[in-house]
Order: structure tokens, then C-alpha cells, then sequence
């Protein structure tokens, strides 16, 4: 990871962000800017990068930070991060007003006092993480392709009786057994009626005999996070369960077909809702087309309505249209997208048609 | 849940707070209050409180939540509550200021205009989350039973030659199995020298033929958490390593014999501190003692050095100190410790003296 020339960028745009400094608090940010994988820490960015953390983390910051001075103090991160902005005479100090809770601005303008200006600044880091290196692709890759292979896994576990909970047991223990470091989310299993819920998180609920079942989970490689969803059929589906489900792939390709740079993400969700209203079934796709991923499970852009965000080459995103009839039963098939210069390559490796098991 | 109860009681507190309403943004808080248990969703608590959510939580909002009147818009939940906020007319709004992020009430201060004053507000809920009411000590009780009864499971798969995350997979995989909804937090499986370090969630690193392992991990039950750590160790100790084994459970006793209603958490604290003081060994003991514990893993009060709360009936906290001699091995003891009418009550039933593999 070439994480110097990561703050390289990051400090380029200082000038136009008007601060001297940025205070990074948001813990993905801090990895992403120093490799260091810990729960506390801040990264004082300007001329002389400091990085900051409590006694915990004294040994593991030495060993992974990257392109920055370490500072271990008696107090937390925050504490010492706050004397090293006192001692570098900052005037203007950026922090990420989107993670920077109300409570620790304050703290901030207490103790730092007139001397420094806090400046809001928005999505700083993540203007950066918005397109992969070719490092964080790589990674992404991993994650992606350890996902795909756990399919099988999971399906195996789908047996009538079984709970939805002991299938994602399955789930996550190989995945934990293939070197995950944890999964990206709450595993969705979610069967019958419930895979008309769109978050149904795996319950205690037994699976059925016949019907669908929702699959979408993702596993954390790394630090990157992958995404998939797919959706089967204990026992054979009915011709309306077949149509539903086809219309939803349908719709899948074609957002994928849609995914190319300088397209907007608008234009993306467009292609998949305008199937899914030929087959008189996009009032019950009540959510958008997708996401960003990356060192997080939700990143920009946000894949949806009349978004007029330009696609870029390096860019990840899920594509997932889903149908969900309440009462009855939903249908979501998910990828993770990798926008190339030409167009896109679809990471996600496994089977799209409808499995019936 | 008398969730009704939970919500009378916040209301309560209103008149000294200075506001018409609050805001509940922090989703432990929206579910302690309402029974929610879905990823988005605000309370707007006022006389006539109100719910929101976004349209994926539509059906599981209509099935948990209690004591509000639900509103699921076309947008986010924090655009609903915009809109419920204007409706009420409401002057004085408490937020959670922190939990909001600073870009997040700047929102709030647009959409709102002057006509709305934001008063930023400091544990509101916490501090009645605090006391554990009959159903939430009922429901740590099981959460911490589950984490209890699976210190043999992970034992067992302490094989030399294995990974620490192989052993994490199998823990993680029985606590799914036996209903666990998630981990509490990454669990920690730490071998030799890695044992030195407080963090050391489970890795790729093979478990050494002689040596700790320390294990530290928490199991997610209907929405409460548990949290406790063993040390225990490969191949037989040496004296070094028994000495300091003993001196840490020493010090954990003693900081439990100092619980009880009326006593400081900074009592409780150094009480663990002393011991290992007059073993030499309070330099290595670099953190606090302890932290309460309810739906989130880590809540007031901080058990640690110099701190004034007092103890009161109903708090949770675990007790866990521990010595980390670096790049040589760390040792870490804790138990969840229930604040009772005259003293406390240990949740935690495993067993503490030194478990030799």
C-alpha cells in the first residue's frame, strides 16, 4: 500500500479545502491513510503528519503506521491529538464534520480556543476512497472472489427445518476458517414471507419446505468488504415466483450493461427500474440499485434516482435491484462492479440463474 | 419490555433539560425506548411521540415498535422526522450531541430554521440505560450464561499448530449455532508474545506448543451483550507466569470485593491497582478496570483511576484487569458484575483459576 502517496493527494487539496491541517478521527479514513487496523486512533494530516493513540495500541501502531510520527499519550487518541495541534500552531484545522460527533466539536473549540478555526469540511477522504488504487482493487478482488466460493457453503446449509440463523453459522465459520476477519454485515438469510423484508437479518425462523430464500451477506478480507446477494428456491418455484425472479435478474443486466464511465449512477438505477416497470413490478423495488464499497460495506456513490454522479474507472459498486411483495415473498440478485476505462467487470463469480434446491 | 415505562421516565426528564421534545438518533437509544431493532429509524419523544423509518423497516417497524406512532416516508428517516418535528411545533429540541455528527445538525438548523432552537444534550438516555431495569438484567443474565458455557468450546480448539482464527471461527460458529445474533465485538484470541498485546484480536498467527492465550470475546443475545476474558495457557507455566497469573486474579477479587452500591467506580478501580502495585506489576496494568455493559459493549460507568461515580443497584459492569509484559506474554481475567441492593453478584460463571491445556 502506498500510503505516502495517499496523504500526498489528501494534503493537495488543502489549499482548496482552506485549512492547514485535517484532524481524521473516522477510523476507515485513518486506515486508509496510515494502514493502522486499531478501534482508536486520529491522524493529525499537514506538513508533519502525527498520528495519535491511547496505550492500547502502542505496539500495533509502531508496527503498521505508515508516513507519520507516532504520539502514545496517558490520555486517549483525542487528548493527545489536541496538544499536537496546540504545538503545531494551526490555524485553520479541518475535521470531517460527517463522523465528528456535536459533543467532541465542542470539546475541540474548548480546548483549543480562539487561536484555532475549526473548518467543516465534507467528505474530504472519501472524495480519495471513492476510486480504488490498484492495491485496494486487488484486495477488493480477494474479498469479492472468498464470498463467491462461500455460495455453496450456505446453500448446502438451506434444509427445510433448519433454522435461517444455523445456516449463516455455516456461513461464517467458513468464512472465519478461510481467513475472514469478520463479515461485512448482519448475514441476511431471510426465507418464505421473510424474503420480502429487505434487512431480514437471519432469525431463529425454520426453514420452509418450499420458497424463496434471501442470501446477502459479505466478508471482510483485509480490511475490504465484499457484498453479494443471491436468492434461491427450496423445492420448485411457482410460474409467478419464475417471472418475478426473471425480471429481477433482467433488470440486474441490465444496470450492469449500464455501468460505464461518464454515465451517471442515476442512469444505472433508471435501467434497472424501467424493467422492473415493463413487467408492472417497480413499485415494490423500494430501495436503490446500489452502493460504493470498499474499507467500508457502504461508501459513495449511492447508486439511485436521478443521482447525477459520474461513474469512474476505479470505481467499486453493488448492483441489486430487489422485488418485495409483502406477505408473499421478495427476489434481490446482487454483484459488486468494478468500472473499468471501457466499461465494467462484474468481480461477483457465481451462478445468476435460478437455483432450486 | 415496559417500554412505555422507559419512555415515561425520559420524559420525565424534559423540564430539566429545557426542551418539548428530543430527537433519539442513536439507534441503542431508539430501541431501548421503542423495541425497534432495525438499522434506521428516529424517535421524535414528545407528548405524542413519533417513529420513523425508511421503507425497507416498513413491515419490522409495524412489528417491534411500541409506543409511538410509526411514519415511513419516501426518504430517510431523518427527513420523516424533519417533517414530524415541523408538524409538532415544537420550540426546544434536545439532541444527542454525541451521537449526531456536526454535518447532521447542520441540517437539522436549515431544514428547521430559527423557528426550532437545538439544544444539545449529554447521555439523556444513557443515563437511564445505566440501571438495568428486571427485563434487561434478565436478558444480560442470558446472554452472559451463553458466553459462560462456550469457554470449552474454544478451549478445545486451542491446538498448537491451529490459528488463533481458527479457534475464533469455532467459538464464533457455536455461538451462532446456540443462538447468538452477532459478537459482541472482534474476538480477541491472542497467543504467546501476541498475548502481551490488550487488542489482539484473533489473526493468522499458529498457536505456540507453550504459552497464554488470552481470549476475550462477548456473545450478542436478543439484543444484550456480554463480555468476559480468560487466560489460559499451552503446555504447562512457569513460575514467572503462574506469579503473574495470580497477581492478576488477585487483583481482579479485590476489585470485585469493592463493589457495592455507594462505592466509586475509581474505589473499585483502585482496588484492582493496589494488588498489583504490591506485585510490582502496576506498570503493566495499562488500562481501566472495567466498563458497563447493556445493549452496547461499552456504556457508563468507566470503571477507572480517580473517577467519582457512584455505584448504584442495576448497573452492569465487568471487571477486568490485566498485566502485558511486551514481545513476553499478557494476562487478562474478567468477569460481568452485576451491582446488587448490598454488594454484587458475579455473572460470569467460569471458572478462574489457571486452566492448563
Amino acid at each position: 500500500m502506498d500510503h505516502g502517496a495517499r496523504q500526498k493527494r489528501f494534503a493537495a487539496l488543502f489549499r482548496s479545502i482552506e485549512v492547514d491541517a485535517m484532524l481524521v478521527t473516522h477510523m476507515p479514513n485513518v486506515r486508509y491513510l496510515t494502514g493502522f487496523t486499531g478501534s482508536a486512533g486520529t491522524l493529525l494530516a499537514s506538513a508533519r503528519p502525527v498520528f495519535t493513540t491511547d496505550g492500547r495500541y502502542k505496539v500495533q501502531a509502531s508496527q503498521q503506521v505508515q508516513r507519520a510520527k507516532i504520539v502514545v499519550g496517558n490520555g486517549s487518541a483525542l487528548a493527545s491529538a489536541i496538544k499536537e495541534i496546540r504545538k503545531a500552531r494551526i490555524r485553520r484545522l479541518g475535521i470531517e464534520s460527517e463522523h465528528m460527533t456535536v459533543a467532541t466539536r465542542r470539546i475541540l473549540t474548548r480546548e483549543l480556543g480562539r487561536g484555532v478555526k475549526l473548518v467543516d469540511t465534507t467528505a474530504a477522504v472519501e472524495n480519495l476512497r471513492l476510486i480504488k488504487d490498484r492495491d485496494e482493487v486487488r484486495l477488493i478482488r480477494k474479498a469479492v472472489d472468498l464470498g463467491s466460493k462461500l455460495l455453496p457453503v450456505v446453500t448446502k446449509a438451506l434444509k427445510a427445518g433448519k433454522t435461517e440463523a444455523s445456516a449463516a453459522a455455516r456461513l461464517e465459520f467458513a468464512a472465519r476458517e478461510q481467513g475472514a476477519e469478520a463479515m461485512s454485515f448482519e448475514t441476511i438469510v431471510a426465507a418464505g414471507a421473510r424474503s420480502a423484508l429487505p434487512h431480514g437479518v437471519a432469525s431463529a425462523t425454520r426453514l420452509p419446505r418450499k420458497g424463496f430464500v434471501v442470501l446477502d451477506y459479505g466478508v471482510i478480507l483485509e480490511g475490504y468488504c465484499s457484498d453479494m446477494t443471491r436468492t434461491v428456491c427450496i423445492g420448485g418455484a411457482t410460474s409467478e415466483q419464475r417471472r418475478v425472479y426473471n425480471a429481477v435478474l433482467e433488470a440486474q443486466l441490465a444496470a450492469i450493461a449500464a455501468v460505464a464511465p461518464g454515465r451517471t449512477v442515476g442512469e444505472v438505477d433508471e435501467a434497472a427500474r424501467s424493467v422492473l416497470k415493463r413487467a408492472g413490478l417497480d413499485q415494490y423495488f423500494i430501495h436503490s440499485t446500489g452502493h460504493g464499497v470498499g474499507l467500508e460495506i457502504h461508501e459513495s456513490p449511492r447508486v439511485a434516482a436521478r443521482q447525477k454522479d459520474l461513474l469512474q474507472p476505479g470505481m467499486v459498486i453493488t448492483i441489486e435491484p430487489g422485488v418485495y411483495i409483502g406477505g408473499k415473498f421478495g427476489v434481490r440478485i446482487e454483484d459488486m462492479v468494478l468500472v473499468t476505462e471501457r466499461g465494467s467487470e462484474v468481480l461477483t463469480r457465481a451462478p445468476k440463474v435460478l437455483l432450486e434446491l
